[in-house]
């Protein structure tokens, strides 16, 4: 058997793994492979094999006739050095596809179904092609409530796992996102005072203006390792950090690699995702927040009220106690879209400032009840006046203030935005409705999240009476071209209904 | 806005369309694009943007900061000059994903919605995810017989399409490959003998040992131009050339570019594929024929029988003529597997030599007799001894000689295999059962199609007896690795089964 001598192609395919083989190869023409065929590498049998998809160059700079590339992911999975010599064949499929056929013709998958299969991807032996078949077969015929369950599992399973070692570790999670809804940065400080366990591993923006971890960065510093998460938690009960560090169930970040193209709608999969991400994290405890409404994920409080009982079969079944709460999506919760916009809400509602947004107090009030009545001690009720007395007390804002030194403080408030510009009113009229993804997409455009300080800053909410002239909001920049695209997307749709006052 | 240079990477990605970011260049960060997501490239109003999958670079040599690379396939259809300055922006997804989307979701589509999905799929518009979606969903929940018409209509309409002027111009086609099965080969000199038009495009192996373009090349040459093919046709009514020149129906390819891997069973896109091209090839009167068995595509005669309605369906709506035949396909056909084997047998089929395969020659006889009853002229029932005149008379040979000469001849026979060992029966018994996958996958590892020369070459069929240590087949190979490959399988497996004699 002929071998090839192993090269690195500086090339980030991300979870797919590539090898790059070029066309004047012997091994090309005479193995009869094809471009997009699933090949399998090896160098001898200590080494696991690696699986790619094939990929032809014909830039002998890339790779040479005599080599084989294989993407930078690939080649660090693959574990052996430049130059090596290794051998090529046509792969074998992964055994586990077969499981995901009977999926597509309608059958019901076991636990060891699930297992296998998030086993197959986590090691990149699925190409993205099949991983789409897997996602649209459990989309289409659905999955059972049981299958929901087995999936959450095996992808908890498939990863690594956090344990806080305490009875009581509780998170939150509300489902899509609603611009400027950063309760959790006023629900940690609350419930960690109270001295619940609250690690608060998030996410950092992908679509939407902004993420908790993207808005807590103006604060402070996020991105810690697990010692540290450990040191600020055991000192503090709580922290905010970023969650990419942990290899918490990594075969949810490979779906969603591939689902968001296909922006497809698979409740099973939204499911899986969001327990088998808390279970790992080591969570006994979750509130979950569904939001209802047009801009929502979910519209109708039927299907709420279906989402919110599979939740529970699931969350029965994996030792995590869940509270679903049915909120309402109809605008941006507080003033700010936008990192430090949203930071400054925050910092205000934990100052008891007269300028905070009510509705975000009151949205983090009823949240952090919810969560405190998680402990025992505390009366079913009661949870929400003693979420209340720890805001207004300021046990908030110091458990706050501790907990931003603990992680590494920044300068707050950051600089503000070099270019702004106001939208106004073009009649007199009542606040009607304000379109939740326009404001998203104007804040994006204007730089947010990537520029902390872009975003929009709103001065009218729902029901608000205004003139025609008087600010609707102001966009925030801090470049030229971002700021112009801001405005002429604002220009052209500015998100808000007037109506006539009567 | 800012450009940045286009460059070519000469990496061949097949139908996916892929561009190539350096991660330091200031675009990828400013503008949020992340791995996989897909791009929108344009360098002004006059030309078309052409939409790619990003793949972030880590190597100037590919792509400098300032560079925007695309794959080969994508560069050219850009069609702009290495340099050109271009535009980037985040791709806004193709709107026929709706119409997939909602095929997911268990809705019929229309004619317009197949359209417009072949029209994005024929422009690289969707990436191999969003095609998987599109065919897991059709093989899912299904597609009426309507939505098959529609796709076959919508993958003619997105091709190109030949017309050969005349009245009555035939084809054939066989589901699923037996090995051997180079009727082909045999009907069109019987049926151009007879005065019929058969213009045959033919395939060359994907995953069999031979397809029919793989043995006419042992003969003649089989790249032919349109031009050639019009000349060679007119001349002598028929040809036998590869397909792969012409753009008919390119969904098709693209389709199962990308349901290959998957190993899926899409009855509706099967009918679709194979009805487009032979729509577009310009023919008016189709015979199809349908072997069933373990082995085949289609497993039952009533299976079989579903099939012969759909294809008559929807060939009945789209001016296509379609006879359906259904044989059985428990052992290989003839005594050849692989190119040079093969083309071997159909030469002594037509040369009435007393050592040619009579389940070939007995084979072709029965399709050319169908397909000469296409001729008006031609009493029903009389097919069959038309076509053993024209074969026995030496027409048929006289035609193949000459439309061979016409295609440019090969030196025939071609010089036999260098390698070759005996696969002898272990015990006495009688042949009860060949199992076809099996001889097709010695065969490839033997070096067919790929080495002409490669391959088996049958001793015995179904119900012969034979006794310890006759020989059931001799494998034939050219390179010493590929014969010990071919060899240690038949010892594992040699796919025959003798039964005790009794």
């Amino acid at each position: 058997m002929t071998s090839l001598k192993l090269r690195k192609v500086a090339i980030d395919t991300y979870h797919e793994n590539v090898a790059y083989l070029h066309r004047a190869c012997p091994l090309y023409r005479s193995e009869g492979f094809q471009a997009l065929a699933k090949i399998e590498i090896t160098d001898g049998p200590e080494r696991a094999p690696v699986i790619a998809v094939l990929n032809i160059v014909d830039d002998a700079n890339i790779v040479a006739p005599d080599e084989l590339g294989l993407s930078e992911q690939t080649f660090s999975q693959f574990g052996a050095a430049e130059g090596t010599a290794v051998f090529v064949n046509h792969a074998t499929p992964p055994a586990s596809l077969q499981a995901v056929r009977r999926k597509i013709a309608g059958d019901r998958l076991d636990a060891d179904d699930f297992l296998h299969i998030c086993e197959d991807i986590v090691n990149n032996r699925y190409s993205k092609i099949e991983i789409a078949a897997f996602l649209v077969g459990c989309a289409e015929s659905g999955m059972e409530r049981d299958e929901m369950l087995y999936l959450t599992r095996a992808m908890v399973e498939t990863g690594e796992t956090l344990s806080w070692g305490e009875q009581l570790v509780v998170d939150k999670h509300c489902i899509g996102g609603i611009p400027g809804n950063r309760t959790t940065m006023l629900i940690v400080p609350i419930v960690a005072a109270h001295g619940m366990l609250m690690p608060k591993t998030s996410s950092r923006a992908i679509t939407s203006p902004a993420g908790t971890a993207d808005t807590m960065e103006v604060l402070a510093e996020v991105n810690l390792t697990p010692e540290r998460m450990r040191e600020v938690v055991q000192q503090h009960r709580g922290f905010i950090a970023w969650g990419g560090t942990a290899r918490l169930a990594p075969v949810d970040d490979i779906l969603i690699s591939v689902e968001r193209p296909l922006a497809m709608d698979s409740r099973g999969q939204m499911i899986a995702s969001i327990l088998s991400k808390k279970i790992a994290a080591g969570s006994t405890h979750l509130l979950i927040d569904i939001p209802v409404g047009p801009s929502a994920k979910v519209h109708t409080q039927s299907e709420a009220m279906r989402l919110r009982k599979l939740f529970e079969y699931v969350g029965d079944r994996s030792g995590l106690t869940i509270e679903v709460m049915i909120s309402d999506d109809r605008q941006p919760i507080g003033h700010g879209v936008g990192p430090a916009l949203e930071a400054r809400d925050v910092m205000q509602v934990l100052q008891n400032d007269p300028r905070a947004p009510l509705d975000l107090r009151e949205k983090a009030l009823q949240m952090a009840g919810r969560i405190l009545e998680f402990d025992p001690d505390v009366r079913g009720g009661q949870g929400y006046h003693l979420a209340r007395d720890l805001l207004d007390s300021g046990r908030a804002l110091q458990k706050m203030e501790a907990i931003v030194d603990a992680q590494g403080r920044h300068d707050f408030p950051p600089p503000e935005a070099k270019l702004k510009h106001v939208v106004t009113a073009d009649h007199d009229g009542v606040v009607a409705a304000i379109n939740n993804l326009q404001i998203a997409h104007i804040a994006r455009l204007a730089g947010a999240p990537m520029d902390k300080a872009a975003g929009i800053d709103l001065h009218c909410k729902l029901g608000d009476r205004v003139e025609a002239g008087d600010t609707l909001y102001t966009i925030h920049a801090e470049f030229q071209a971002d700021f112009q695209f801001a405005r002429d997307a604002a220009a052209d749709n500015n998100g808000y209904t007037l109506e006539k006052a009567s």
